[in-house]
């Protein structure tokens, strides 16, 4: 990029943002979380485990290196292409787990149930978070159900946590990308956020969309396998990998630079983002990660990875840079460049 | 008991319940909650871990043993005297690490907000929460935010898991009751659900209602240190004293036969729950617990738990029997006796 741009980006501010009350937004994974988690919570919790703002803690207990990790699914509608709200709140934080090198081993499930959800409906959903468990190898040893009444709900709220055991003498976090560090990406783009969005809009395509939710721990494992060059590793979800990738370049402290045509995307997923208006580098994935690899090990961990089912895609997707720290800049298709920034509002509310 | 009652029970058979949506009543800790874990979840999931039905998972990992819990908390209003939701939150999984002997060490907590909530109240939440932290030793590692759209969700629900190591070589689970084992509970019955109960009603009393939300791993670590004769520990949340005994006496197959005159109740709370027509014994709690200890050290531990200041009012207010095997009986004060069954219904909804 050049010296006028980062120049003009350094001088506008990011507003303090003042709302009084909780946005939709605020749930959005881009500049109003951010905002809830830098403003609100941390202050109030600061801890190291914490402020490291990884999608999961690394703690050492009695020798061992755990990760921990929770996540809600207010998903709607609770059943999508490609899979359900239980199937999603099990790989969500079998990945949570996995994006920090762990082998994920136990889960625990709370069930929020709004008066009137349909028994068959929560059977369904549980059959699948069992199928899903018992294809990520982990257990689910504990857990709860609360009800609530008809209209403080909205069917189904699960709520996962996990724990996992990090064998390997490595550590993954969102700040070690270093300068030339090539970025990875395992697969197409959007491809949850779409599936449910054309779900929930009731859009008909040549071919149905379909969530691309995954377990990640056997391609993971391949990759560390190949690799202890792997600095950071995402899976980009809510807020999609422009968000992803913008928590990893404020982090590490550096810039990024991707390149357009390099990032996959199914043609029926791109046509629906353009009839919804949505840009699809902000929509949530469920079976991709993103990996920040050293740049001489990436050609062989690409390699690796294109030869799992999981990551036949994959594609080098750009690079980490020192200019423009902590912003994400991408050239387009057609040749120019264009800041992929976080995003302000909320585009696809319950999403996951 | 004598033997007609005995014979009487016996033949009563627990009704098969065949709900096609889910109640209020799911979510009350009682028949119909023991119905959904044993008929839904159980044979879903089944594993060694779920099936002790303990609050919290036992686990092995490299060598230590690991407690592992979640709960969700819907509780309606949010804040109450003597508490709010998220002391609630951080409270109750921090007790239920230690009813398995567990030292709490890490949190997680996973907030669904409803659109339009105040930011001022969630900002007085999670100060709470954090004193709660301070105030039990524990840590609060990682944590999620999602957010619903207006009518969606009810101002807040919390989900906290957590995680804690046993130290000491025992093993504490509502399974190992004995016959001539004495029941002790810590203190009075039925505060925190009469708090929420009279503020969420707008009934007034001479003196407030408030609720004993409280950490018990000091109490806990009292008692284990006085005695290694303790069989089970519970924290009687959700369903009361009533639910919790009927859980051990049928995971231990045995019996429980209480004195009424024992069980320490506030004159206040009694009025409140003699005015709603409730059940003291079916009330939650959240700051008391019931311990199952060996006759000849029940004593010991008692004098131990009364230097506390989390027991003060403890009291032995039964013994486990092997008479009415999976039955609780208790003398009445008038001088009869009355079965303590699980609840049927519901009859405080969103207590906790």
């Amino acid at each position: 990029m050049d010296e006028d741009l980062s120049t003009f980006l350094g001088s506008c501010p990011v507003p303090f943002l003042d709302y009084k009350e909780v946005l939709l937004g605020h749930g959005s994974g881009g500049k109003l979380t951010a905002d809830l988690v830098e403003k609100l919570f941390l202050p109030a919790f600061r801890n190291p485990y914490l402020e490291k703002l990884d999608d999961q803690a690394v703690l050492e207990v009695n020798g061992s290196r755990l990760a921990f990790t929770t996540d809600s699914f207010v998903v709607t509608p609770i059943f999508f292409p490609g899979g359900d709200i239980g199937r999603l709140a099990v790989n969500g934080t079998v990945n949570d787990l996995v994006m920090s090198g762990a082998r994920p081993l136990y889960l625990s499930a709370a069930f929020i149930l709004e008066e009137g959800l349909s028994l068959a409906d929560l059977q369904q959903i549980v059959r699948s978070m069992q199928e899903a468990c018992e294809t990520a190898g982990v257990i689910l040893v504990t857990g709860d159900t609360k009800v609530v009444n008809r209209g403080s709900g909205d069917k189904v709220f699960i709520t996962t946590s996990g724990m996992g055991i990090i064998e390997r003498d490595l550590i993954i976090s969102a700040d070690r990308a270093k300068v030339g560090d090539k970025i990875i990406l395992s697969g197409t783009i959007a491809d949850h956020g779409m599936a449910v969005m054309s779900k929930r809009e009731g859009l008909e395509f040549e071919t149905e969309i379909v969530s691309d939710t995954a377990p990640l721990n056997s391609l993971v494992e391949a990759m560390l396998e190949a690799s202890s060059a792997i600095h950071c590793l995402r899976d980009p979800t809510r807020g999609g990998i422009a968000t992803t990738l913008n928590e990893i370049a404020r982090r590490s402290n550096l810039g990024m630079l991707l390149d357009e045509k390099r990032i996959p995307i199914r043609e029926d997923v791109k046509g629906a983002c353009e009839i919804l208006g949505i840009d699809p580098l902000y929509v949530a994935n469920e079976g991709k990660l993103v990996a920040i690899i050293g740049r001489d090990e990436a050609e062989k961990v690409l390699e690796r990875m294109r030869g799992h089912r999981d990551g036949k895609e994959a594609q080098i997707i750009g690079e980490v840079v020192a200019d423009h720290p902590r912003m994400v800049v991408m050239r387009t298709g057609i040749g120019g460049t264009r800041i992929v920034d976080l995003m302000m509002g909320e585009q696809l509310p319950r999403i996951c």
